[in-house]
């Protein structure tokens, strides 16, 4: 027997159509990349994402084409992510900090139709179009005074003057829930970038389930501001959750700088920010120098690596800033866990408050967890057994676009995460590895990360790598690779000397190597492939 | 093109399944109305869950099927309302105080086949038994030790041994999301009461929706004791929102008075409650008297009928309390508006945002409003233009089960709520009276309850009722009914004198009447339909 409800579908244009009705005064304060700052509404940002509409309709965008963006947080890429995704069309964001190969392969295999840039991108994009034959047109995001005249881009069109053509009007269409929003690829470490193809059902139910008090904690009374850039995951969702709460937004656009931060932060009063480590880091470092503090800063959310405990520290104390450190991925929309606390654990001493609170943190009502191990058997939750990390719920993905990587998903219908990670018993997950790294010596698992922790707290190690070497008894065997700090000098024994008592003795690796540097994938990423290439046949003495 | 996310139901079982898993400890306190305090947590809540829906299975029931509840907000109902749900049946809770023939009616028209009871209904049970033929078995909430040996109930049993003969696995089954999982009959003041038919979906939209910082505001963290009852639109949603967060329940039983609770709220450390203005009333008058003060309340949700301003101001200002005015029905499942400010109030003086705090509040996101004239035409939203108000959203109703009042719904799809609103700028609602209380007067309209709030500031006034009576030139006009003061006179002139300057004078009643009592149904609202009976005829001087 069917309930008697509504049938309302979750629908990303009913967020913006929402902000716009009940509050249409509140402001969205953009930095363009081609200067100043700019001021509009959500009223206003709903009527333009209404003129976007009917410029893609008169441009012969159908339903499910994808549109390409190029571009940093502004009111427009706002406007793009509504416009686009509630005419039915994807919004295909992507990450221009991606090498030029990756950027091609990207748009071709996504067969972006229209591509949105900023006109910081420029340059680069003059490069991009020639091996991208999919793209119809070319729109700079800014007006027409700033469209340049030799430029040899197809059908280059500004997107002010695309937009001016046009009512501010428009139906939109009562799309079915589950159809595609947007599109964003993880540039993977190992293979081609992988698809991400998100629904208005999973973009909405995961609003919602961020904005809780024991997750992202927003109001309308939240002025918030997402360093996390649009082109990562959809910012983390906060494009979405801003209209939906009526909270003012700040788009930092290309100032993602410590000074042009916190300039933002104080003068467009931001309550709540959202952003990875080496931001928060450089912030920091800031504030200390000029002995700054907020003014109305109290909320921040870590999360896209590991945040160091000092770091949560140094926040709380020095500035009375709350960072929640949060755990999730692209295929996880992104939030997966956020560490805070549970009413049990006010009560004991602050250093265990602290350790659940540096841990990845616990689980979201809307995503479910577990760790299992080689044989796919769930691994107690005791904060000791480690396995593999899978997840599953409404707003994980169940698939790739163009289904790259089938298998993701296991015979019960988890998601792969690729994650090692343990579980303790209240529900605390801890990354210790990814899959692909994790030792595998004599059937037990040695973390490499942990390895790599701890021989970068020597003071000559600059860097540190481990990787599996193949080993006759053990199948294999940690290789610790290493950077030394300039001028300084350090003993493969010495180093090895310096796990004692830190790691049980069989995980200690069976060799040192020393290098000049590491290889890196273009976001920063250790890339561990290229040194398993370099050291492949490497016999351990 | 469909966007590849995985497709997960959003179901009932599911909230309880996520807190049995990552708050499996925390606590579900219960004051049993065979007497006591019983402390349980959600990991044993879920396993007696499952071992109920194998109970329900062994009597046969299917899914579709109703199942009805009289009893007060204990751990048990609490697993009834997963159980029955979760096992894709229909938990169908009643209201205890509706008149004996409401209730027979209510069972009746449901069909329900099993009716769990508790033991302070053990008489008003055995009244209704002989004449509601469906219920094949009735289960008293307690252990075999408190079973009457001499009731002529049918099938009587209890509720332990039933669920003590179980195992404590059940494989939930994959429902539809749309299925029917609870049903709530609204007493009416003028036809039948008419069954609102929830489903699993609308019901766990709801619960993400009322998470949120600017609605309950509630993390795992905090301690929910609902005293609004689990037979009052599933007391709220607090049942399903608790699990979803983790967070501890408790449960008050029949201990509704004052003492009781505060001793409740204090013993278990209760940061969070909910329920009408007379609970809150009667709360503040036991707190004054015994000078107390709350050790850890902070949070209030006030609704269910119109927030005097003077209680939230005692409450924030006497004990450091925050109550918010909210506004729904159980068409709403049922939350509709919050009284929260927005950032722009936040700088407001004092008193107009207490303006704003005491109406019944903004959209939150999930339902949409809009005020309407005769003409259904939407009314400007000025604060002053008031009309019938419609609101849509996916966990309103479309409909009512067994469909006995069509029509409810415009052409545009909105639910009429049956009363009359203005919406101010801010986007801040207020009831002004009921659509079918409200006076037309030569094509204008009249608000009865503003009539009748002026009146009953009269000090010689008790109680006050404005109706229409028919005006050969104005169609309506209204009549003030009154009750005296006991001891006090007042005359009909002196009472229409009392409305200069606090209305307009063409909303001046044409005629005072006075009477020893009014009508009134059996939940203490107003009979108005008895008095249109009474006065039907009545002619204007």
């Amino acid at each position: 027997m069917q309930g008697l409800m509504m049938h309302q579908p979750l629908l990303i244009a009913g967020l913006l159509r929402h902000a716009a009705r009940w509050h249409g005064t509140t402001e969205i304060v953009s930095r363009l990349p081609e200067g100043g700052l700019h001021r509009t509404s959500y009223a206003e940002a709903y009527a333009r994402a209404q003129q976007l509409a009917n410029a893609l309709s008169r441009l012969g965008i159908k339903e499910g084409d994808r549109i390409g963006t190029l571009a940093w947080n502004t009111h427009r890429h706002f406007e793009l992510y509504y416009g686009i995704s509630g005419r039915g069309a994807v919004c295909h964001t992507i990450n221009p900090r991606l090498f030029a190969e990756q950027l091609v392969f990207i748009i071709n295999h996504a067969q972006d139709r229209l591509l949105f840039f900023d006109i910081t991108f420029l340059p680069l994009v003059e490069k991009l179009a020639p091996l991208c034959p999919t793209v119809e047109s070319w729109i700079l995001m800014t007006g027409p005074e700033h469209l340049p005249t030799d430029s040899k881009l197809p059908n280059l069109r500004d997107y002010e003057s695309l937009l001016a053509a046009e009512a501010p009007a428009y139906e939109w269409p009562a799309l079915d829930e589950n159809m595609a929003s947007s599109l964003c690829y993880t540039s993977g470490t190992t293979d081609q970038p992988k698809g991400v193809l998100y629904s208005h059902r999973s973009t909405l139910l995961h609003a919602y389930a961020i904005a809780s008090p024991d997750c992202f904690n927003c109001g309308a009374r939240d002025v918030l501001l997402p360093v996390v850039p649009m082109f990562h995951v959809n910012a983390w969702g906060i494009p979405y959750l801003a209209p939906m709460l009526g909270a003012k937004l700040v788009m930092p656009g290309p100032g993602l700088d410590a000074a042009s931060l916190y300039e933002l932060f104080e003068s467009e009063q931001v309550t709540f920010s959202a952003g990875v480590p080496t931001i928060w880091f450089g912030l920091l470092q800031y504030m200390r120098e000029g002995q700054r503090q907020f003014r109305t800063l109290r909320k921040m959310i870590i999360g896209g690596a590991a945040c160091p405990p000092a770091l949560l520290k140094a926040f709380a104390d020095e500035l009375g800033v709350e960072i929640r450190h949060a755990w999730g991925m692209s295929e996880t929309s992104p939030l997966g866990t956020v560490a805070t606390l549970k009413a049990t654990q006010t009560a004991l001493p602050a250093d265990q408050q602290f350790a659940a609170l540096a841990s990845q943190g616990r689980s979201i009502f809307g995503i479910d967890m577990e760790i299992v191990g080689d044989d796919s058997l769930p691994l107690p939750h005791d904060g000791e057994a480690f396995g593999d990390l899978l997840v599953r719920g409404p707003f994980v993905a169940a698939d790739y676009f163009g289904a790259l990587a089938p298998g993701q998903l296991t015979a019960g219908g988890w998601f792969r995460t690729g994650d090692v990670a343990t579980i303790d018993p209240e529900g605390f997950m801890r990354i210790t590895d990814r899959s692909k790294d994790v030792i595998k010596s004599g059937g037990e698992w040695i973390s490499s990360i942990e390895l790599e922790n701890q021989a970068m707290a020597h003071p000559a190690v600059a860097e540190a790598a481990v990787i599996g070497v193949p080993h006759p008894k053990w199948s294999e065997r940690p290789l610790l690779i290493v950077v030394r700090r300039p001028g300084r000098d350090v003993s493969a024994a010495e180093l090895l000397d310096f796990y004692d008592g830190k790691v049980a003795a069989w995980w200690k690796p069976d060799a040192v190597e020393f290098v000049a540097q590491l290889p890196h994938t273009a976001t920063g990423k250790l890339l561990k492939t290229q040194l398993r290439k370099d050291f492949a046949g490497y016999e351990l003495g």
